[in-house]
């Protein structure tokens, strides 16, 4: 057995409420039931992720997860060494779905790694930028509620980029918060929109169209893409990326989507893919000639941190800003050392590995098990 | 300025003959006119791959590349770290072409990181299999003396995978070359053809037709794939995988082979994609649904190795043998231990970085630039 050798895979659920409920057309969330996993080798050294189960993009739940890892996955890897990653790819993949769960286990693996050979995971993976612009995501509230977040998060982080959560009816809701964000910040801050699927092909095409002088750079999940055709005819009147992100959670549907014509870009979740698949994800969106924007699964610190590492690591995935921001509505977080955003950044981690440490108070406060 | 600075790229050229000149439908090669490209950092770690000129495929010369590496690739990445590979990509890709001196500088490059990380680039890659099954080619003769190889290679390796060159006129040549083998053999070996463009469409289908009770397992570039609807029509009624190699030198040139219906199987060779891209490309083929082959482009006991290095490390590039055995036929070579085939199969190093090591005084032997 080698120093390298996984001993064992804990997964270990815990529940941090959010300050505020974060609503979207899918779902919403006002507590990170997250679990995080964390893989022991027999030098000693442990690698730490986190899975926060998304059971209306994934169909996993906290339970599920735990479950998962504990029962599955976790056997599958232990005896290989952290190195073998084709191998535990093949291995986990006889179990279908459990995206989040693959990933963490991924995610934690790459963390040893890291340590191991005393480099940041950020650097193995390319290492092309410090850091990454991040953006910010505007739930569901009235207009003036959510200049005045633009304006709070904007002061106190200094970002400029916000992606603004739409797919209500009557759509006017959300072009008027859109137009009202436009009109209060002018050209000093980059906006997007994320409608999680909830307008039809129409309202979206109506709703693009009476967005179209408020400079929008990007146009997610507007509408449902098993809406195949009304998706297509969507997508190709639609003057900016339209990206793809929970109807893309696997390399073969980003392949299904993009040829379909349903979708111009692709969203990128290292809490989805982890930093292996995403790797496949990325190349495979690069090597069809799209665009990708690093996604939040709606991330603590933990999967924050894990997504600049990723993000950071590619020219691709650096160009535009990462959605790394949803960690802020969290009453607390597990981080021994909390992220800062600075002037609108987020620095990858310099440490060997992925930089993930606990606050190991802080995960026996609130574990879900104990 | 840390450890991992690159502070210099060598590029060495050098020829080293083959026993016999290696013959096929788009050239012919008597003469190993490789170039050996050193990587060396501030620590004195030296990272060491090789590149060969194939004009009629690349237009690279020796001399070419040469050049390009030490006037504006090795400039290029001097003074980055080994770990900035997103940032060489970008610095290298500012210049067309080049692929086989763009992959070498990779190679070598990665060569550093794994020993500076105490690893085997195997492994850091994935590490999937221990090795790879080997096929080896047999380039145009007569029916008796191919065989005759087939047999020598056979009881001397234990090698029973063979790519038969194909493309002469009449094509009848090689169909009986390919049946005189099937006859000699039985099933006791696998058996695919190459034709690198030699025949025009309706010959290459006249000729599959003749040769389908044979059991042919891949067909490769049989005719142009500039011959496109010819292409096209062929490949949509060839029964097995019809493999694009160097009609797709780049991950845009899969994707367009590929959704042009080109081809149903992609080369992958690290001696024009290295490690870095040949990652994207076999990403973009397995994200696209279609099998990989590990190619050779007619590489000498150094860039097989490094095929060895990469195919190993990934399931879908070990499922088949990978073409390993072109260095059989030099006369001599430049590692200071010889690659061994032992029943039919590389081993892929298990020493940090990719174990490529030189034979110093055969380098100043046979060096071209002393």
């Amino acid at each position: 057995m080698s120093d390298l050798t996984i001993t064992r895979v804990e997964a270990i659920p815990y529940a941090i409420p959010y300050r505020k409920p974060l609503r979207f057309a899918s779902g919403e969330v006002r507590t990170a039931d997250h679990v995080v996993v964390r893989v022991h080798t027999a030098g000693g050294l442990v690698g730490t992720a986190e899975a926060p189960p998304r059971p209306y993009t994934y169909g996993e739940t906290q339970a599920s997860i735990t479950a998962v890892v504990r029962d599955l996955f976790g056997p599958a890897v232990t005896g290989t060494s952290v190195l073998d990653r084709a191998e535990h790819r093949a291995r986990l993949h006889r179990t279908v779905g459990n995206p989040t769960a693959k990933a963490a286990v991924d995610m934690a693996v790459w963390d040893v790694i890291g340590q191991a050979v005393g480099q940041p995971v950020h650097r193995l993976l390319g290492g092309y930028a410090d850091g990454l612009r991040v953006s910010h995501m505007l739930g569901f509230d009235t207009p003036g509620t959510m200049v005045a977040e633009a304006h709070r998060v904007r002061d106190d982080y200094g970002i400029s980029v916000f992606k603004v959560k739409v797919g209500r009816r009557p759509y006017r809701l959300d072009v008027d918060v859109v137009r009202a964000l436009r009109e209060e910040f002018g050209e000093e801050i980059e906006l997007y929109v994320d409608g999680n699927r909830g307008w039809t092909a129409s309202e979206s095409a109506r709703a693009l169209a009476e967005m179209a002088d408020l400079g929008l750079t990007l146009a997610e999940e507007l509408n449902p893409a098993d809406d195949v055709l009304g998706r297509r005819w969507l997508v190709q009147q639609c003057p900016i990326p339209f990206v793809a992100d929970e109807s893309v959670p696997t390399p073969a549907q980003v392949t299904r989507e993009l040829l379909a014509g349903s979708a111009t870009a692709i969203s990128i979740k290292t809490s989805r893919t982890g930093f292996s698949e995403s790797e496949r994800v990325l190349h495979l969106a690069e090597g069809l000639g799209v665009e990708v924007v690093l996604g939040n699964q709606i991330d603590g610190q933990i999967g924050t941190l894990c997504s600049v590492v990723f993000g950071a690591a590619h020219e691709a995935t650096s160009r535009r800003a990462g959605e790394l921001s949803n960690f802020l509505d969290m009453t607390d977080d597990l981080l021994a050392e909390p992220l800062q955003i600075t002037d609108g950044r987020l620095l990858a981690p310099t440490v060997p590995g992925t930089g993930v440490v606990l606050d190991e108070d802080k995960l026996a406060r609130y574990r879900q098990d104990a």
